[in-house]
């Protein structure tokens, strides 16, 4: 039997938890597609980086590198500094593994509402695929003179054309499997360095996709046609600062970030991709059950689709919004059940559900 | 009387139909409050860049300086390279005149509908300040070996302590005279150097105004937070990409593009302050009547509470507000009025409006 051999990332907060919760769906998925999973899960996040003071430690980077995939569920904890787990170990880990694209479907589920006037099912099905290494990511630059009135700060963003051309084709080949539609988002009349390295890019990849259409939208513009027109969309190519910004919009048309999920995809195959929900780790809400896995399980769900588990991927999908349909609140106390009761009614839901049944069949989820 | 000397660059596009209607209103309002208005019109944009090859040439630059403010329309013509005008024109007169606070209301005006659920009148009444001259648009960098696989863009972002200082400076004096809350927006987690500088700036100014909370929200967490809760922000300080970005968002929020205005404000007076619709030159409908002059009509009130005269810009934003509020639709052929008709409303409705009937008489405009 095919195994997959995952290593799991709970993390902090309510990330354990929504992680346990797709889990569920994806043993689900595995009994049901005949394929297995192997999990191995790994102590990071605060208490690991408290306890050691490193963020991501080095044997720990090279173990999860012999797994398949890596799930991780958040992190984040009032006792670290902000900012220190995020980039030592989410932007840590997508360096390391060479994780050049980040993958954020922006998809309102049937019986989810937006609340944007005029978002409905039947436009609101896109992707954002946004460079996940580069950019203003890299952290380079300084503070001269800190904490004077002469202090200047500088803070370089760099972009080069591998990355940049591994997100680019994957949006291409992606938008090909799809609408046939592509949209660049930068801010190329200001960064003009930047976006003119990215929109050659485009033009050059898109002579390979003579099938797919594309334009070019402005980030602050798109802040506009996102929310108001999300059906004028089908892929959105973009650089790591917009696509983190312009994905977070999207989980808000989408119906909220509790519904948005994430791939940092290898492109390559050179290390294991990572999935994780877009929300973060909620400390004020951790340990009660008012966190919905419904993001951990639609990421789970690119999980599979990375992995080659297609049916398994679109069942665990259907099952998950078939449940967000069902609950009379999309998160807190008023969800009507809590975390694991909703992973374990997925999980069921994953046995019974007919993939055709949601969506277009055809669509490819990566 | 008081006399107050105003340059006029109408622009592209819609650019001068709007800026005409606007100053309709301007007029009125100097009647009624008892001050002069001089005009001197400028022929700046696509026509004049076309014919001289520069955005912007020194003689006019001089003449605009001796202003006591400068009124735009919009810039940008499909004849023209994209961010050329745009650059050399906008972002140069702000650079030049040193207008390094830039203020973007997000108020949605009764009767008017926001798109986001749950946005009302009485929760959606914000003001953005946004750093108008560093940060990514200092614009340096390079493509190294450009147009090669090879190829690394940089892209330099500066952010000095004057600028900011100043910017941070306004925001707190603004939310002292408003609701006393101001949230500093960056993305510091990531952007360490800047971020860093922002957040030591505005720790230093917080110790001015200790009457003013303050807090602290990321640039990708803002997409969920200003259009789900708009009411939880009073003031929103952020730097120059950040503000773009968000200040568009905020424009969906209020109702669209075509409401949001916009100051160019020089905080030390060394230079004229300069006042703009968000809205771009539209070139597509040109010419139709079809531009809701709201947006330069609101930004013309800006410009009047920056001479000073408080009640004639109360007075005119009041009347732009009540003249949206009777419209069919906030643009196109169903609008109801051309452009300048709907100016000519404006007018009108400036000399009858009592400034105490719309939102807090007490409420600082800028
Ligand atoms: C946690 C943080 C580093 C991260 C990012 O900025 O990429 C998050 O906001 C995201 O979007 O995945
Ligand atoms: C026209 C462009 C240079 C400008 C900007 O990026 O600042 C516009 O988008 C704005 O928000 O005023």
């Amino acid at each position: 039997m095919r195994t997959h051999h995952l290593a799991v990332i709970g993390g902090d907060g309510i990330g354990p938890d929504v992680t346990a919760a797709a889990l569920a769906g994806v043993r689900a998925a595995a009994d049901r597609y005949g394929f297995a999973i192997e999990t191995t899960e790994f102590d990071l996040g605060a208490e690991a980086y408290l306890r050691t003071g490193v963020a991501l430690d080095e044997a720990s980077t090279e173990a999860l590198r012999r797994h398949d995939a890596v799930l991780l569920g958040a992190v984040g904890d009032p006792r670290v500094t902000p900012g220190v787990l995020e980039r030592g170990l989410i932007v840590g880990l997508r360096v390391a593994f060479a994780q050049s694209v980040n993958i954020r479907p922006v998809r309102l589920y049937p019986g989810v509402e937006s609340p944007v006037a005029g978002v409905s099912p039947d436009n609101c099905d896109l992707v954002i695929i946004r460079e996940n290494t580069e950019g203003l990511y890299t952290g380079g630059g300084s503070i001269s003179h800190p904490g004077t009135p002469n202090a200047v700060a500088i803070q370089n963003s760099i972009t080069t054309v591998p990355a940049t051309t591994e997100t680019v084709e994957f949006a291409f080949r992606l938008a090909s499997a799809r609408r046939k539609r592509l949209t660049l988002c930068h801010k190329k009349n200001i960064l003009v360095h930047a976006g003119q390295l990215w929109q050659d890019v485009v033009d050059e990849v898109a002579t390979r996709y003579p099938d797919v259409e594309h334009d070019y939208v402005h980030a602050d513009a798109m802040c506009l046609h996102l929310p108001l027109d999300p059906g004028r969309f089908d892929v959105v190519v973009t650089d790591n600062l917009f696509g983190d910004i312009l994905s977070d919009l999207g989980a808000t048309v989408q119906g909220g970030l509790g519904l948005a999920a994430s791939a940092n995809h290898n492109p390559r195959g050179t290390a294991p991709s990572m999935y994780e929900p877009v929300h973060g780790s909620a400390p004020d809400i951790a340990g009660k059950g008012w966190a919905n896995p419904a993001a951990a399980a639609l990421s789970a769900a690119l999980c599979l689709a990375g992995l080659g588990e297609r049916d398994g991927a679109l069942a665990l999908e259907a099952a998950a919004a078939s449940v967000l349909a069902e609950l009379p609140a999309l998160a807190g106390p008023g969800m009507g059940g809590d975390t694991a009761e909703i992973g374990r009614r997925i999980a069921d839901r994953v046995t019974d559900v007919d993939p055709a049944k949601i969506g277009d069949p055809e669509r490819s989820l990566m």
